[in-house]
């Protein structure tokens, strides 16, 4: 049996955004989710992002992944719902996740937002899925008190 | 003013592993995720995975992600832990993420694991943060009572 820690080993916070700046591209969704994983402190391995076509004359939503050393970080966007979907997931000690978030809701223009905090791997084969000491946070609006 | 759906844009199950196969390499881990993709019935657009090394002698984790036609597939393990943190995103009607789930914990022998569904994207601008209708859930055990 291999020995565990109690402690979370990563924290993943979902962040979804409503009401984006409708002059987001491309572009410039990669170039803020980089510098997002920078501001949290993270060192980024490699970026993928994809720009999808629309239909009916509705433009298409993109999604773009940043794979870290700490983890990862994405977006998927709705632009016919004036929605998108972030994932912040980071680990070790030195990464500061919020501030990416906070750097997000802000650079995106994001009219509102709501955050959940997820500890990942918390707990032990033994005592993981009976009992959770970990559940979805709701953790309201950025910036986050710490 | 946008016009939104009120219902969640995409399902995010979050599944924690504990106990995995120890003989996972990182070309066993890479083929297993990407079939797991396909059996969710997603499109892999693109993949990128990472051997990190490891300290003072303990094997070092992975970390490896998808990027899908339906959004994304991750997965970061903590061999010291024994313990991969994997995470399933999927938009769109024809996806069925809950395959990939039951699919993972089945090949990469985990002995036990915990599962939470989030329903991204669900509400409005102007009910979303105050009025959250899809919390995290705490679904149990794969498979999933559909």
């Amino acid at each position: 049996m291999a020995v565990h820690s109690p402690a979370p080993l990563g924290t993943h916070l979902i962040l979804d955004l409503w009401g984006l700046d409708p002059d987001l591209d491309a572009d410039r969704v990669r170039k803020v989710m980089r510098e997002a994983a920078l501001q949290a402190g993270a060192t980024i391995l490699h970026d993928n992002f994809h720009d999808f076509d629309g239909r009916d004359g509705q433009p298409g939503g993109f999604t773009g992944v940043l794979v870290l050393a700490e983890s990862h970080m994405s977006i998927h966007t709705w632009p016919e719902a004036d929605y998108a979907a972030i994932d912040i997931f980071t680990c070790g000690e030195s990464a500061q996740p919020h501030r990416a978030c906070e750097f997000l809701v802000r650079r995106f223009g994001a009219r509102t937002h709501t955050l959940k905090i997820l500890s990942r791997g918390a707990g032990t084969i033994e005592g993981a899925p009976e009992h959770d000491n970990h559940p979805a946070r709701e953790a309201g609006l950025c910036p986050v008190p710490s």
